[in-house]
């Protein structure tokens, strides 16, 4: 039992809640019996539930399920501080509480993000020598995907943060993708070295200089699908803005042929012939094959999935957390963080 | 003939230089009998090509051209700096002097936006109770489209500087799009008051207690093309970031799409009976399609093209210009601004 990886899932988070939660707990430990998963929620719905939709689980399945009550939930629509102070005994927070207390290893919530950070700040602390915690997220570059971060954690980050999540962010590369030596880039207005804000010129310096870093300069904001980094560091405000920009963009490309397409009876025929092609393209682009954003920093793994989180996706960030666990990744974030303490 | 609206075209600027310029400015006359351009740039070259490739120009067409001869030029690579001090006698650097000596009403270069902006600063000033500059383009949203400035011109911009920025892209919006009191965003990482840096929660009680400033709020990333504001502000690092952030993302689309529609004879064939659909979606993306940067703030009208742009799209960036001046936005800019300054 003791080399099961055990994974808190806060069921109640996210827009739909036990609907999408648990289907994915399910298929999650049906895919990994090394896994342990702790539903934290309302314990007689979730029971329920299980017992409705999976009323034919098998004995073992049901071994690596355990159900935590948790009255309580916090809201897409609560305020952080909010939540921290008056709602201790919500899914999440119990969740987070269990992490705390070392009966699981990490934690998966589609819940409110600001909610998640603030409670996990709260009672996980940071680690040692990182400041402020970062969260990234993966997006497809090239044929393959890089890290970006900082998605919101943080505004006005100072130089020294920023080369505090390139550091995170690098260890996490390694972990997740296998990379040894991930190629950190810094997001800029320009790649010559006088471009940018005074924080992204210093962090430049500073990142370059990092013997543990492979550090290969700036990329623009039409770089990131370019391939050009394994890792893309950037303050949280603008790199909320730019990943919200790319959804926005893509979701108005994907409106905007859709509508081209039943504009008429011929392009409704051409739509059809050309929807399996159509097809793959919005897959390889779908933000929920990206699930998954980590909350680095804390001395906890955290991921939170996405609000509006499909079942599959869902098990997505399932395993992302599953891999942070069994990769060692605080521990590889630490010894590397510890460096750069001395250094 | 001082009717006439006058405006310089650097000719060398930008990828192509003449090739495109050139073709451009004869197109541009063709339309506007109402246009007189003047084309700076090497004087031989340029009158060699005009007779080369337009032999046949009738007389009328002749005498809306001038040319004014610069026999040197700035390149794509040159700092701002360098480009400042040491090309002066540089295309750029005489079209600017010439709308500085009112000789012409506006400039159009698709050259060096560095350059532009230092060489535009430093000869024309800016407007009374501006203190920076702008720079402001439109993108697709919903049906229409929407102003985002700054896109780069500044890097840590103040409360105070937004706001500046929200009163220029808003009379920018009115003289282009004949709104008369256009929406007014800030760009943020989320709609509720409590989010963001200090400069853009203080930006926002700026603008909504500004009474010439019709203010809907905050905007996030992905809201950009949901026509939720005519006029969107922000930091030029931000700007900069989403807007390139965003052409990345529909190039990385396109190539998709194009690679999957290649990947086998079926999918060719499909490809073949969809490309006037897909043409159509391309099109109304086109970053072409929405050329013509404008720099705000300054004492003269300057406009920006794509360094890449094709002939049609220098012809819009030269109409933006044209517009810019006979709808008086200068006027209108500086009234607001000195409302700004009295209230």
């Amino acid at each position: 039992m003791a080399s099961r990886t055990r994974i808190a899932i806060d069921c109640m988070g996210g827009d739909f809640g036990l609907r999408v939660s648990l289907p994915a707990a399910v298929n999650a430990v049906r895919k990994s019996p090394e896994l342990e998963l702790t539903l934290v929620g309302q314990q007689t719905l979730i029971e329920q539930q299980l017992k409705q939709d999976f009323g034919d689980l098998n004995k073992s399945i049901l071994e690596q399920i355990i159900v935590v009550d948790a009255p309580d939930e916090v809201t897409m629509c609560d305020k952080p501080s909010i939540a921290l102070r008056h709602k201790k005994k919500s899914s999440m927070r119990i969740a987070v509480n269990l992490l705390h207390e070392n009966r699981v290893d990490a934690v998966v919530s589609a819940g409110n993000t600001g909610a998640l950070m603030a409670i996990s700040c709260y009672v996980l602390k940071m680690l040692p020598g990182i400041d402020r915690p970062a969260i990234c997220t993966e997006i497809p570059s090239g044929d393959s995907h890089l890290h970006l971060l900082d998605l919101g954690a943080n505004v006005d980050s100072k130089a020294g943060h920023l080369l505090q999540f390139a550091i995170m962010g690098s260890a996490l590369s390694t972990v997740v993708d296998g990379i040894e030596s991930p190629r950190v880039a810094l997001l800029n207005i320009g790649t010559e070295d006088i471009k940018g804000n005074e924080q992204v010129k210093l962090a430049g310096k500073l990142i370059d200089a990092n013997a543990q870093l492979n550090a290969v300069g700036f990329v623009e904001g039409d770089q990131l699908f370019n391939n050009k980094a394994d890792v893309v560091v950037c303050d949280g405000f603008v790199g909320n803005v730019a990943l919200k920009a790319c959804e926005g963009t893509a979701t108005y490309i994907s409106q905007t042929l859709k509508s081209e397409f039943k504009n008429n009876l011929l392009s409704k025929i051409i739509a059809c012939i050309a929807m399996p092609v159509l097809k793959k393209v919005y897959k390889k682009l779908d933000p929920q094959q990206y699930n998954g954003a980590s909350f680095l920093g804390l001395q906890g793994i955290v991921v939170k999935s996405h609000g509006s989180s499909s079942v599959d996706s869902f098990v997505r960030a399932i395993e992302q957390a599953k891999k942070e666990v069994e990769s060692n990744m605080l521990a590889i974030i630490k010894q590397r963080v510890s460096l750069l303490v001395e250094g």
